[in-house]
């Protein structure tokens, strides 16, 4: 067991100043020397030559010239960084650590390896799953997390109404409020998804935004559309992060709206940085309300494509690497009024520190002053602590609560019909209505081979309808085999695909085993599988083992021929995303919100 | 009686989301409508053509391309900007309003004309007078302002202790935290004036910004002295107004303070903007934590010098137009955590808009969606506001508390001996230490021809000690008459200056009788006077008339040939800034702390 270490661990500035005061003068010794550095000023975008860094119980006392401890003959312990570059921690302002199936106390450690050291999470998974209990299970995992972890408090659970999918989760404005009145660290109302229901007035939307602006919390967003800009802004949201181009960027940013560059693996559209970027490297806005994100990332991809790689980035789009790295640190510090705490190296400050390579790539972490990651690798210091993480209650572990007995598969049709079936096609987001006739055949799997279509299931999991959905995938890619998860977004009810009822029964009943998870079936067999029994959507594993487990999945995923990754996969009953989803309640139509059956009469029969 | 104008006839963003979104979508008229402009974006310094902005009930609705409200069949009032630049109001992060010699209402008339719609007012000069009691008056009278009145809670009152002098005031630790707990006006803590104190961690001193720290505000700085900076920051600090040049400027953003640039009448020293900025201009850091402030006018300079002329200042030192008008704007919005309300044109603001001519001179106001200024003029919107103004209490206008009965000038020295005098020298901060050789003459006026002196007293007013200490100028110049100020900088005692008794007790009585003023006279008759009756601080008049009093208050000043206009002289008894002062208790040696007696035996008596 090490010692504590986590954002608590760190006393207030408040309770500090006296003692900074005296290090800083020169009176007291400080307790760590980082010399020999050049800095990345985060707060004029400069390089500094030959500086020090002097820290004080986790906070950073002073920056002073390189040898000016030792001048002055103060006793500290000093680490030589070579020439190399001394940066502020990166600060993520929008994330869901959910994405990444891993606790935030197992997140942190990813994190740290990437040099983020604060993130905003919007825990909006797990609302959907457990409600306020959930978001605040996860407020108390983030207390014990290696990372300063702050919550941006889930706006918009559920995604939609009871009318067209049956969630764990119904956050009131009540519960909003109780929320931002019992946790400091909920420092703003997470993104606000429903934009349309936010412009055309909807009385549950403003009244929830009206919580966060009564308070003086901000408000993020989540928008698509330029039509919807005008309305949205001026209903008090003031961030975004789903800028598709410069045009949009530029008119959000036109509104008053912070702006958060989405970086992500570049063959996914969550990659949209490198064309909104273009108001900054193109149309001339400046860049000082533009920050970086990477909003979800699962556990193996956090390891690659990390909010380092995101900087990266948008260095490779143009900006000089000093503004890019302030982008990715103060930028969002200052979006939370948190930049007298974070995203700088200036005195009183937090000791979150990074040390780079000349590539922007992270070298060596210093979370609260504490050395975590050296050379890449994490120090003992933080693998103690990793290895004293936050435990969930036991109702955590019990949410997967499906139906005793149920059918995975429709029935086959006996006469001609005309199927709703849902077309995937990459990226994944939006998913077609397409009408498919079925003329009378002798089995489903004829049909499948005709048509390339698969079933598709979703099962209600939260113990409450019991429902069970069938519906049939076209162009999934599934050979054979079956797929299950019960990251079914955003109600996170369990989603099967396969092409036959052994198969599905046999992954369904594997999460179920697991008390959640996303597996991977084939002729009896299960191919890999990732449990995650917090919520059916958290592992209890650490980062690695996450994600060479979330690694194994793909590879099987692969396997089995599935077009969209398994991401896309949970996002098939998200019943707010044009065209066709499917939720426990069936088949649902995105934007008419409309609910359709399976199967019709053929057109003239 | 026009109807109420001021920041809280303005419904809280979180009241009109519904109905600003309504509007922004064009299912309702917007109230008011001004088209045909540029619109100058704080957001990302860029300089946008022929658009349109939408009012509804003292907010931004929505910016759009210029006609749209016409195109889509809106019913609302338009105003053709003719293509003038409209633009976000000024903000002021850093005021003290009693400077002005006028009440908040007052200030705001002066302020609208200069497009300025927010100040960040720290009100220590009434504090110093009046104690806690004074700045809850002064933030009554701000809620009734047709401006934005923030406070920055006092933070150094008094300025020194009662070894030193008797002030008015004592803001302790507690009381500091009673007005965070109390008002929500009170963004931030002001400027800690202390910085030699904080930097050796007095104790009063670091429990008053613990008071500010631990809930979350913002702290104010005022730092001279590279080798304070860094001990200054680390205690948690993170503005400053008192950057003299570019290389103390760089000292401060890279320790993490935001900076503010003081622009001021030309002549004085408190206009520092030209050497400071110099760190954006030839030192190569980002402007975006670099705002625009005042500090301290008096109204009659105020008219010439406001904010709008501090923002040309920059563009004259060779920033863009967009950039300087953002740093006095959005930048110091952004220092408090309110660029979500206020320093942009963003949707939901509020419609603190500007119109300028390519000059950045203001010609129009609208404040809170009101027109208050048209063509450089007060509209009758807000003359009818301007005479309903706060109403300060009977106890304010009881502060001049002088002894009845007093002596003016010292005994004349019968024996040779040693004077400690006071040389004043342009421009009037720094006072010098002289030690004039006083042989035995027959007069007064015979050392005073000798050696170019006066008499200076300073009379205990607030009805404590009653204690009158008697000094000597030298170079003040003052060749007839007397000057005396109830202003008498930070304790406000009355000073008062002149060659003959007579003159000098016609103008402290004049002063007594005026209940505080400032006050010019000759031959037994008043040249000119300024009554300031409310705390001996605030003028009861118009902005315009305490502008004319001010300028014909400095017209007789130079008619007496006094060198220090009167604002330098209200600082003789600061005993915070070197060398030698004198206040109700005596001479005072900066930084020295020690208490000189006027008159010692000559050497070798």
């Amino acid at each position: 067991m090490g010692r504590a270490l986590n954002r608590l661990s760190v006393p207030p500035l408040a309770d500090l100043t006296r003692e900074l005061a005296a290090v800083a003068s020169g009176r007291v010794a400080p307790e760590r020397v980082i010399t020999g550095a050049r800095l990345l000023s985060s707060y004029t975008e400069r390089l500094l030559e030959d500086r020090e860094v002097w820290f004080y119980r986790g906070r950073i006392a002073a920056v002073k010239p390189a040898g000016s401890a030792r001048a002055a003959l103060l006793d500290a312990p000093t680490y030589d960084a070579q020439g190399g570059i001394l940066a502020p921690g990166l600060v993520d302002p929008h994330v869901h650590i959910e994405s990444s199936m891993m606790t935030a106390c197992a997140y942190a450690e990813a994190a740290l390896l990437s040099g983020t050291t604060t993130v905003f999470c919007d825990s909006h998974e797990i609302a959907n799953v457990c409600d306020l209990s959930g978001v605040e299970w996860m407020l108390g995992d983030a207390r014990r997390a290696a990372l300063n972890v702050f919550l941006t408090v889930p706006s918009t659970v559920p995604a939609t109404s009871p009318a067209f999918e049956t969630a764990g989760g119904d956050l009131t404005p009540e519960k909003i409020a109780r929320v931002f009145d019992t946790w400091p660290e909920a420092a703003a109302l997470g993104e606000k998804m429903d934009f349309v229901q936010v412009a055309q007035g909807d009385s549950r939307s403003h009244a929830i935004l009206r919580e966060a602006l009564r308070r003086g919390k901000p408000v993020s967003g989540h928008v698509y559309g330029r039509e919807f800009v005008a309305a949205y802004a001026a209903s008090g949201i003031t961030d975004t992060h789903e800028a598709i181009d410069g045009s949009i960027a530029d008119d959000l940013l036109e509104a008053g709206m912070w702006l958060f560059l989405r970086g992500g693996p570049p063959t996914t559209p969550w990659h949209s940085l490198p064309e909104a970027i273009k108001t900054v490297t193109e149309r001339g806005a400046c860049a000082k309300r533009v920050c970086l994100c990477t909003d979800d990332r699962d556990a193996d991809d956090l390891f690659l494509f990390g909010l380092d790689w995101v900087v990266r980035e948008a260095v490779r789009a143009g900006l000089e690497p000093a503004l890019a790295w302030s982008m990715g640190s103060l930028h969002a510090a200052t979006r939370y009024a948190l930049d007298s705490e974070l995203g700088g190296l200036g005195h009183g400050r937090r000791a979150d520190v990074v040390l780079l390579n000349d590539a922007l790539e992270p070298q060596n972490t210093w979370y609260g002053g504490e050395l975590v990651v050296e050379a890449g690798r994490v120090t003992p210091a933080l693998d103690a602590a990793l290895s004293a993480r936050y435990t969930y209650p036991k109702a955590a572990f019990e949410t997967v609560r499906l139906p005793a007995a149920y059918t995975l598969t429709p029935e086959l049709p006996r006469v001609p019909c005309t199927a709703n079936v849902i077309r995937t096609a990459l990226p994944g987001i939006t998913l077609f209505h397409e009408r498919v006739e079925l003329p009378v055949r002798a089995s489903w799997a004829a049909h499948f081979d005709a048509e390339d279509l698969c079933f598709v299931s979703v099962l209600e999991r939260h113990g409450r309808s019991g429902a069970v959905a069938h519906g049939l995938l076209k162009d999934f890619g599934l050979t054979s085999g079956a797929v299950a998860s019960s990251v079914g977004h955003d109600a996170h009810n369990l989603i099967v695909a396969g092409r036959e009822e052994s198969d599905m029964r046999l992954a369904v009943e594997t999460v179920r085993a697991l008390r959640g998870g996303v597996v991977v079936v084939r002729d009896g067999q299960v191919l890999a599988q990732v449990a995650l029994p917090i919520a059916g959507l958290l592992s209890e594993g650490r980062a690695p083992e996450v994600a060479a487990a979330t690694a194994e999945l793909k590879r099987a995923w692969r396997e089995l021929g599935c077009t969209l990754p398994y991401m896309g996969f949970n996002l098939i009953p998200l019943s707010v995303i044009p065209e066709l989803r499917i939720t426990d309640q069936g088949l649902v139509t995105v934007p008419g919100m409309a609910r359709l059956p399976l199967f019709e009469a053929a057109p003239g029969a």
